[in-house]
């Protein structure tokens, strides 16, 4: 994988077994291949074509059509593989060549994906689509974590924001970018995906819009896979905290407090901080 | 269904298939049965016992193992069936009793669902427990309506919030209860579980934060089913908009301007307005 690495070079067209050509918008999950829902697997099983991102692991790649041709087109990490345009243009070019199209993107495709600016490149192109929603990566790493994101009494809201909200970040810069609200309740749990490396930018911007320092804050990578890695930390000690592997996540509220955090014996939570 | 009404007559237990018993806390998704995972569907097929609440639709519970028992212990339409507190002993003591039991919850049980609490109870009890995750209904919603939570330039951050944080609430209000922001950014989608029908209210709490009169909101209805039912409004229009009915959503923002929103010529969308 990928099983061809160059996406502009279309594959010979096997015969479409569908008169009605359609783009699948596909969630992956966080990772593991069990939390792909039913009608994910299905799309997957039966696509002539997966246009992938970087966050898609192996373990689902694995669960693709073998008669598939599948592209990664991401462009999160390394070098630029596929503009959104060239990613708009495929889309349009196989579906219009009759193939069946799955766009499969990491955790829910119409949370941080790239579903709103595709599902407008379809309408204009008069491309037929259907959205197959998944497990947003925040739930996987709190079902692993064995915490709820809201609690009564605890956390009344959940407020979801990325470190990454342009396509092309060539700066590799996040946080500065955040939307942040102008204010942060304390009964509010704050997701940020995608949170990037500047610990101190973040933790600064937290503070600023009202949070304790003392509020706990769990950092996950690759949440819900076998290589996952948590550390926790509060506000006031998340510039110290170690730059784990992206894809990343930071959770930000009394929902990760210590006492709340399954404590596990596997490798993948050795990060998980005694000091806190 | 359901197959058995009584929640507190135990049945006889069968011979355990695992010297490891344990509660799993599952999202059954939206409502669709195709977005179910493919674990939750597996733990589904191996349950002893099964306890959902009112928002476990019917065709997600026919996945359920034709020799489980099945109880229903919702408690957000209707008369009072089983407390919270009878939810816990009812676990604890299957569990105890060497059962597979399944704890099912529509969307995700970590956002506005009982995990919390649940998994409180569970490691004061010394049982061992897992979450599945699940799609959370908005995601189902907008997958539907073909738009995104986010867009670039458009929305940079989701808020979720519910009207129901409370387990017991008598009075059926909601809204009032809201854990709202100080102030919410017009590039925010804010998604409200369970509004309740004081539109009135919740045009005035979205208004009190800041948001334009005229910004576009969606209320759906039974999201992802075959009942799913769609009206778009705008805060000013939302206190005339109609009472669709329960399982509710509300979602508030940019993403769903008209223009956005897929038109269907099902009669679930009849509903959409084309005043607005």
């Amino acid at each position: 994988l990928p099983r061809n690495p160059n996406p502009v070079a279309l594959p010979q067209p096997p015969i479409p077994d569908s008169c009605f050509p359609r783009v699948y918008l596909v969630g992956a999950g966080p990772g593991d291949p069990e939390l792909l829902t039913l009608k994910a697997l299905d799309v997957l099983g039966r696509a002539d074509v997966v246009l992938h991102d970087d966050l898609v692991t192996p373990q689902v790649l694995a669960k693709v059509s073998p008669k598939a041709s599948v592209f990664r087109v991401g462009k999160r990490c390394g070098p630029k593989r596929a503009s959104q345009e060239e990613i708009h243009a495929l889309m349009v070019a196989y579906a219009r060549g009759g193939l069946r199209v799955v766009r499969l993107q990491g955790g829910d495709p119409v949370i941080f994906g790239r579903a709103g600016e595709e599902v407008r490149a379809l309408r204009e192109a008069g491309v037929d689509f259907e959205i197959v929603p998944g497990v947003t990566s925040p739930l996987g790493a709190a079902a692993r974590a064995g915490i709820a994101l809201t609690e009564r009494g605890v956390a009344s809201s959940v407020i979801f924001l990325t470190g990454h909200p342009r396509v092309h970040d060539p700066s590799g810069l996040a946080g500065s970018d955040l939307a942040w609200p102008s204010s942060i309740r304390p009964d509010t749990t704050v997701v940020i995906y995608m949170p990037g490396d500047d610990y101190a930018l973040l933790a600064g911007g937290l503070s600023a819009r009202g949070l304790d320092p003392e509020t706990p804050c769990l950092i996950v990578s690759s949440a819900s896979t076998a290589c996952e890695q948590v550390h926790l930390s509060t506000v006031r000690e998340l510039p110290r905290a170690p730059q784990l592997p992206s894809p990343k996540l930071l959770i930000v509220g009394q929902v990760v407090a210590p006492d709340r955090l399954r404590q596990r014996e596997e490798s993948a939570w050795a990060y998980l901080s005694t000091a806190v």
